[in-house]
């Protein structure tokens, strides 16, 4: 088994792409991060969910989550609102956080050590420079199990 | 919206579960990370599956995952069966993930922030001592994108 048998389509944004709409993908896929194209074409990063809501949230509340409950629930119903105007580009965490890439050949031992190694649940698989598809994480042990 | 309106079934493990159900868990329900229960009953932590795999894949092969490729196909494909009689316990990282906890009162406010704070796309709603649910990032931006 070859990770060309394990790939499947895997929603990407760019880094000019407004952040809501990344939020959108997130909700509509039912995924925790989405693969982010550099500008050069090539898979460059993960957003991951849980960055859009650091960008969204206001830094008391981060801080201190107690603090959010004060907030009245119309309020907090609508605190995406503070999205609108923001990229993907300003929701990425200062460190990069690293997408581990291979190609269409690697085995599953690789395509697990590379999950294993950059702790990532997400491959991206590459082929002449542009992205193939990726392999998750759920999709390798299906596949392992069933075999 | 409160967290009641958005928890729903999360799947769980105990800490002395075989780690190939974990496995087979995560596969099946489609999901990067399991919760699993303490000995007391209450949710502990949070079993990324990139961790059922660091136990899974052996450690040359973490180092420089090139090395894996090496290895023939058939047993590549075999991986997981180093699995066998180890635990949820065995697979758990040294520094234990944090797993946010909060009760069916917490506003999508407080659940984002938690969220954010923790860097964890799920968090765990506790009533009465017992795990009732939890609420995913996806289902959290889901509804507060439709409403």
């Amino acid at each position: 088994m070859r990770a060309r048998d394990l790939l499947a389509d895997f929603p990407t944004v760019g880094l000019d792409s407004p952040v809501i709409e990344a939020a959108r993908m997130l909700a509509d896929h039912d995924l925790p991060g989405l693969i982010v194209i550099g500008d050069d074409g090539a898979p460059f990063t993960i957003l991951p969910g849980t960055e859009v809501l650091r960008l969204a949230v206001p830094r008391y509340c981060q801080d201190d989550p107690a603090l959010a409950r004060v907030v009245d629930e119309a309020h907090a119903d609508a605190f995406l609102d503070g999205l609108s105007d923001r990229t993907v580009r300003e929701a990425l965490p200062r460190q990069k956080r690293e997408l581990p890439v291979t190609d269409p050949g690697a085995t599953v031992l690789e395509l697990a050590a590379l999950m294993a190694r950059t702790r990532s649940p997400l491959v991206a698989v590459v082929d002449g420079g542009r992205l193939a598809g990726a392999v998750t994480l759920q999709a390798l042990l299906d596949r392992v199990l069933a075999a």
